[in-house]
């Protein structure tokens, strides 16, 4: 029998990657990036219309491009033929939503409305829907909505139905214009397909889909009149399930990628959810990390469990009949990257010049002959605010321990303990809230600081496997392409074939986890005396700063 | 009448500085400075001994050397014959002090003693006599001794007992050989004059002199036996009082300084005191800081009173008749310029070069044009610990309010206002024990950055005064060397014609007073909750540094 393959779309927040993947085993034979021509749009329209501050936009053009480049580069490398192609899958940043017509057409194609920003592509970073993520918020809780401890407790200005009040408020005519809102994964699995579906992974975490439905239109109603029918107007109502199929590619979409029309396209997903497969995590107990810029927690549970402060539950959002809950830590690379671009002296830019090696090299080898506790910090990780446990944007980053000794491989490391610290204080969280986690599974570029991946073990105290694919969110997508062509009954087969982590990569070391449980000590005190309302200096803060 | 000319001498940390000064209008004539060939002794002793963790000791001879270098560079630029210099009067880091035999011959200086670290002159930041001082406290404590709320509370490791009692416990052979421990400040008086003398400031702030005579043998004998009898037998019990003529140059010390013999030689001085009248201040209200790698706060008031965690009070300490109260911060400049080398990326230190300004001038521009508050961060002032008003040199710094905007100028200014916050804790502890603070004078090298000094006007809401010369405590020498030869009548006329300070130099802007007032609010929360008690998270932070 001839060896079958799958391609895998990862919708990254700058890039989109196409990988080839073979079917029986799970193995990488070509991939492909495709950068956005328009990148994040924060501050002007490409028309040139100037946006507010905190808005986040993109353009669907360079979703299609990566169709049209990426795919096909991928498939040359690979040395594949399309006949061996059986599926294609994609997975998207989430939620990342646009305004279409009734056939799919984003608003922002059409001349009328090219100059609206509420036409485009919000990036799920746009964040200038915090006033309807407010109301949405308040509304719930003295509603008293059953949904709203699936999230934690908050919906945040990132998601779905925020995103869609702010159109309505702040252009309501366009909003008018719109017929369908829709999530950019299942957007594109559209114009691959002709076919429109609502995944079931966005629309859980992202859209408030619960226990079969959305929130009902009295609650739409009391937020503003004229959204109360913002589902049965713009939304599919029915969702598609993971691993299904969504439909075949048609034969302008096949022209696009070098497939063959009619290739089974699988339903649409969120890029974290999707790695869990790729890192061969199906069952119970396994917390994935996706460690980028930020950290993406998923989890898989037996049972429905409230957790505070998490991001959110949903049954079958990640595999089929177990709940997946999500966290997050909403800085993470990107504190590094800050403190590498900010905050290090000349000696050591020349240093790693001389030596041929990235800073960041320099600094893990500077900071990793340490023993913990040596450099005499503790940092709180909230440099780009606090996504969980605490839910506040507006919490901001502390470091403390200063001596005139210090130097800049301390603070390098201090900051990534406080981020091993913040992770601790999810994995906790999901425990005291009947959620176990044995063990963790890191994914993402910063897996390969091992100094970083020995501290997480050392603070967390569990052994850390380590997803053995550099692509994991694609080549989950490529997992749920070859369920949905039929070639494995579901997304278990697949994983046990196509997913690949190397297990206990890291394994705590006895006597650095003594000295982090201190020091956890002292982070946990200082994160609930800042964090949970015994000095809200933070808050304080920002404001000031926001009134200059 | 001719112009008559007096020389003062200013013995640093790292060099001595003469100036020689106009008595008519304190106008500076000439200037010499020397650099201190074995600088500060913390690692060997000339003889190659190996010193222990936080000594430092100093070379006598370097002293000498001032007075055949740098008196003879300073006359001969001012151009004025040493028939019109009517006196000469020194001043000095303290407590600097070292045994000597009892015709003032340094113990190092016989080959006997000259391998013995104790044999050496302990510079003021000698210190490993911390368990000395501790005892020292506890046991001053233990027996509700009258003088230790004089001193805030606590006496530090670097005053005169504690260094003496090192010296007994860890050599008592040397201690037994020792017949005067004097004050360097002394010591040089003695070299220059013949007559050995102990100035009443450094009796006072640094040796427990209080209402007229040291401790009583008693406590002394609690301490150690063999240390009852430490003032009787090694030091002078009658006190030379500021302004007082201590002798006169021996043809000796003429011949080095290119003086006549005969000339009027004042009783020395500390360099923090001394600067006072040279800034013109000899009434109550008025606190002067010296600034520079630590900041000490000197104020003169009517009535004694006792100020927790104030470095000390002493009556005349400073001027006849008026009770001279000393405070200090530990950290100021020096922490600017540790941020300077070790948190500013290459970015800026090639725009420095490019324009050619120093890197602080750079930063200072870029963070002045901020507005107060802007930057969101605030800081604690501890990277050095803290000496007023919480006395703990385990404390350590903090920077809160970090977000990923957060550049370099913006860390540079919040450590200034940190500091500036430090001041203000500082003036309200004195104001709050009854002393009043209704001005301040700012003196030292710090005055020049224009920024910080707005900042110290608009978070003190007082206005500043600067001193208008460059070398404030040599003035102030040869302002007390004049009074000494008896061309004043006392350190009030003297100050009247040769003190200068430019009054209201800056003065606070109501709009930013009010924003830091908020922003002082937040720092006093935070220096109590770490400074007092709530949370000793940075003692355990060092703690963890030692143990490891």
């Amino acid at each position: 029998m001839p060896e079958r393959y799958a391609v895998g779309v990862d919708f990254g927040s700058e890039s989109g990657r196409a990988v080839v993947v073979r079917v029986s085993d799970g193995a990488v034979l070509g991939e492909g990036v495709t950068p956005y021509a328009h990148a994040v749009m924060d501050r002007t329209l490409p028309t040139g219309e100037k946006l507010g501050k905190e808005w986040a936009l993109q353009h669907p053009q360079d979703y299609l491009d990566v169709f049209q480049q990426a795919v096909p580069a991928a498939l040359k490398i690979s040395g594949v033929s399309p006949d061996d192609v059986i599926g294609l899958g994609i997975d998207f940043t989430a939620c990342t939503m646009l305004p279409t017509t009734a056939d799919g057409t984003p608003l922002c194609f059409l001349p009328e409305y090219a100059r609206r920003p509420h036409a485009w592509v919000k990036l799920w970073k746009h964040h200038a829907s915090q006033p309807q993520a407010d109301r949405i918020n308040a509304l719930a809780e003295g509603r008293g909505e059953f949904w709203l401890p699936r999230y934690g407790g908050k919906q945040s200005s990132e998601w779905f139905f925020a995103k869609a009040h702010q159109i309505l408020e702040e252009d309501p005519e366009l909003y008018g214009a719109s017929e369908r809102l829709i999530e950019a994964a299942d957007w594109v699995v559209w114009q691959l397909t002709g076919v429109e579906t609502r995944n079931a992974c966005t629309a859980g975490y992202k859209a408030i889909h619960q226990d079969g439905h959305f929130p009902d239109q009295g609650y739409f109603a009391a937020l503003h009149p004229d959204f109360a029918d913002v589902v049965q107007t713009r939304m599919k109502e029915d969702l598609a399930p993971l691993g299904g199929k969504a439909g075949e590619l048609t034969p302008q979409a096949a022209s696009w990628t070098g497939l063959k029309p009619g290739t089974a396209v699988a339903v649409a997903n969120v890029d974290a959810h999707v790695t869990l497969p790729a890192a061969g995590v199906t069952e119970p107990g396994r917390l994935v990390a996706i460690m980028g810029t930020s950290t993406c927690h998923v989890l898989l549970g037996d049972e429905l469990r409230e957790v505070p402060g998490m991001c959110g539950v949903v049954p079958g959002g990640v595999v089929p009949g177990l709940y997946g809950y999500e966290a997050g830590q909403s800085g993470v690379g990107d504190i590094f990257a800050w403190f590498v671009k900010n905050g290090v002296p000349p000696e050591y830019h020349e240093q790693a010049r001389r030596e041929g090696i990235s800073l960041h090299a320099l600094l893990e080898r500077e900071a990793s002959t340490q023993a913990p506790g040596e450099h005499g910090l503790v940092a709180l990780d909230w440099i780009n605010g606090n996504r969980s446990v605490l839910v506040d944007a507006n919490l901001s980053g502390m470091i403390l321990g200063l001596t005139l000794g210090t130097r800049a491989p301390d603070i390098y490391r201090a900051l990534i303990e406080a981020t091993a610290y913040g992770t601790r204080v999810i994995v906790e969280n999901f425990e005291q809230s009947g959620v176990p986690v044995n063990e963790i599974v890191i994914s993402g570029g910063l897996k390969r600081n091992r100094m970083l991946m020995q501290i997480y073990a050392d603070v967390t105290g569990r052994p850390l496997s380590v997803l053995d694919v550099e692509q994991g969110p694609a080549v989950g997508s490529a997992m749920h392409a070859a369920v949905a062509a039929g070639e494995y009954p579901d997304i278990f087969a697949a994983a046990k074939c196509m997913g690949k982590a190397r297990r206990d990569a890291f394994v705590p070391d006895a006597k650095n986890q003594r000295t982090y449980d201190k020091l956890y000590g002292e982070y946990v005190t200082l994160h609930d005396y800042f964090g949970r309302g015994a000095n809200e200096v933070m808050h304080r803060l920002k404001a000031m700063r926001r009134a200059d």
